[in-house]
């Protein structure tokens, strides 16, 4: 039977974990920190992002992947969700957040807290100790490391746009704009959602050329900008018996979709209500803002952006050279995301 | 007249700003941001590792260099100082630490706080921008890119020990040895303080092999030990004239090589007296452990250890093979630290 992305795990960790006591004989309190700090913060989550390279892969190829690849895409796999770990773990302590993925945050843990900063730049590391243990001697070596930092560096900025955008205990909607919305979620979500996982397969591949590549960034940032749009409607709309969680963007000053679109049609009396009442913990002021939102329409101007995304990203699909890239790979990613409910 | 190593700070700074906005017109309060951090966290160190790489790339080729030999050499050189400024911007934050370099830290900035913890990630990616605008056409730039990888590894392995080994809030020296403790300083300072620096010059000079980077590594770790011991001397021992501070490791109940010292030679009485008075910012059990100190001659097993540690490396340097590595480059270190009172 053929292995399965979350059957690698083990070998992973193992790999990190194994090769400890050669630094020096290293404490063992060390050691077991970093296990338990791995276990915690890796693993668990979706893992959509992780099981995308085998899929792009196979897109791509069109034929039966040898062990060898299969095995390789989902190392590659496993560290967009390492990538993605330490981005969860620092982001946790910045928004103060108290769960994550059904359990405290790992900085929550008591005996943590902020050493949690530099687990997450051992989190990190271990993404290069795993690309050079297994890729080394591949051509394309140093292309997925120097993917991995472009990546890495693009999400930073996204994330800081944010951060200084919305800071959690100072509301200033003056600092909101959509064309600041956009320009967070393409850094701080897509690059790293989307395009990494499709562009990993493509280097393996060999399709490693500056144009190619841009086909793909070009179709897979704007279907990262609208996953992450649904994921703001979600959270105030959504079914929380799908989405297992009851949105709490109003009352956490979240740059959201939702609050842009409304802060770009409101008269100056309605601006004035959202600046009374978004961003604080109080259910009649959070209901004050859900009944601005319904008087502007909001939802109905959510799923004209929904019918105009998904337009014109098949539209961009359908134009893709097959002989440059299999237009599979972008269909795939559409057909899991649109009209989606969780 | 030559550049100094000063003088490329401003083309590095520049040239991480002036790309940023190719990223999708990146919000200017965000590049405003990155300019503010890395001017205030990078440069205004004593820069005595990033100076080194050049020193050593002298002593190694024993000829003119060329115009861009020295540009390289200083650039990793940055880079070095760039690997430390993210340390201390973290460090400060999980030691709960108010000044560095005489000003406040970069998160005790007002409007900072935890977005520093996003701003380490950001300096981190910036010495690989670096490296992949100044070296990305040399044969050693993969070389270059894995060692400050796994020197980065090293070092964050290094500082979870410390971590974890004593905490800022719960003192307790049964988590204390002087094999920890000699532990800890190798990996969290001696590899990237001393061994990174001469390991970029030797393969910028071609000398890349194993064996090679071996030789340096077993002088430069325990020189580096040798270091960090005196800092732990100076801390209590020292002129605040000429050190610029005054120590406050007993009380911030640090991990020193003067605890560790005591530790291991004291009575169980003895030991009672630093369990009452270790770790606590009261005048008197300070003195009280200062006074134990005495008892114990810990200033006189300190000259000893000097003593030692001197001949030791001193040592082996004379094994040096000059064909391999020539000695000048560990000499050097070794007269500027020996005996040092600052």
């Amino acid at each position: 039977m053929e292995a399965k992305f979350e059957d690698y795990w083990e070998e992973l960790r193992n790999e990190i974990i194994s090769e400890l006591p050669s630094y020096g004989n290293m404490p063992q309190e060390g050691i077991d920190w970093i296990e338990r700090c791995i276990n915690y913060t890796v693993p668990g989550g979706k893992m959509n992002r992780g099981k995308s390279v085998l899929v792009s892969l196979q897109c791509i190829l069109k034929r039966e992947l040898t062990e060898d690849e299969i095995k390789k895409a989902n190392i590659l796999g496993w560290a967009i969700e390492w990538l993605q770990a330490l981005f969860l773990v620092s982001d946790d302590i910045m928004d103060a957040s108290i769960t994550r993925r059904g359990q405290p945050c790992w900085y929550k843990n008591e005996d943590v807290g902020l050493i949690a900063i530099n687990d997450t730049l051992i989190l990190e590391s271990c993404i290069y100790k795993l690309l050079k243990k297994y890729f080394r001697s591949e051509k394309y070596y140093i292309d997925i490391v120097e993917l991995f930092h472009e990546i890495s560096y693009t999400t930073e900025l996204g994330q800081l746009i944010d951060l200084i955008t919305a800071p959690e205990n100072k509301v200033n909607l003056d600092k909101f704009s959509m064309d600041k919305y956009i320009w967070i979620v393409r850094y701080k979500t897509a690059f790293y959602s989307f395009y990494l996982p499709v562009a990993l397969a493509m280097i393996m591949a060999g399709i490693d050329n500056e144009q190619s590549l841009k086909v793909a960034k070009d179709i897979l940032i704007p279907l990262g900008e609208y996953f992450q749009v649904q994921d703001d409607y979600l959270d105030c709309y959504g079914d929380p018996k799908f989405i297992g969680k009851i949105g709490t963007d109003i009352q956490d000053n979240k740059c959201s979709w939702l609050v842009n679109q409304a802060l770009k049609i409101c008269t100056p009396e309605q601006r004035e209500i959202l600046n009374e009442n978004y961003g604080q913990n109080d259910p009649v002021k959070i209901q004050k803002v859900k009944d601005l939102y319904k008087e502007l329409k909001i939802e109905e101007l959510y799923k004209q952006y929904e019918e105009e995304s998904y337009q014109r990203i098949s539209d961009m699909i359908s134009k893709v050279d097959p002989n440059v890239v299999s237009p599979d790979v972008f269909t795939k990613f559409m057909n899991r995301i649109y009209k989606r409910t969780k």
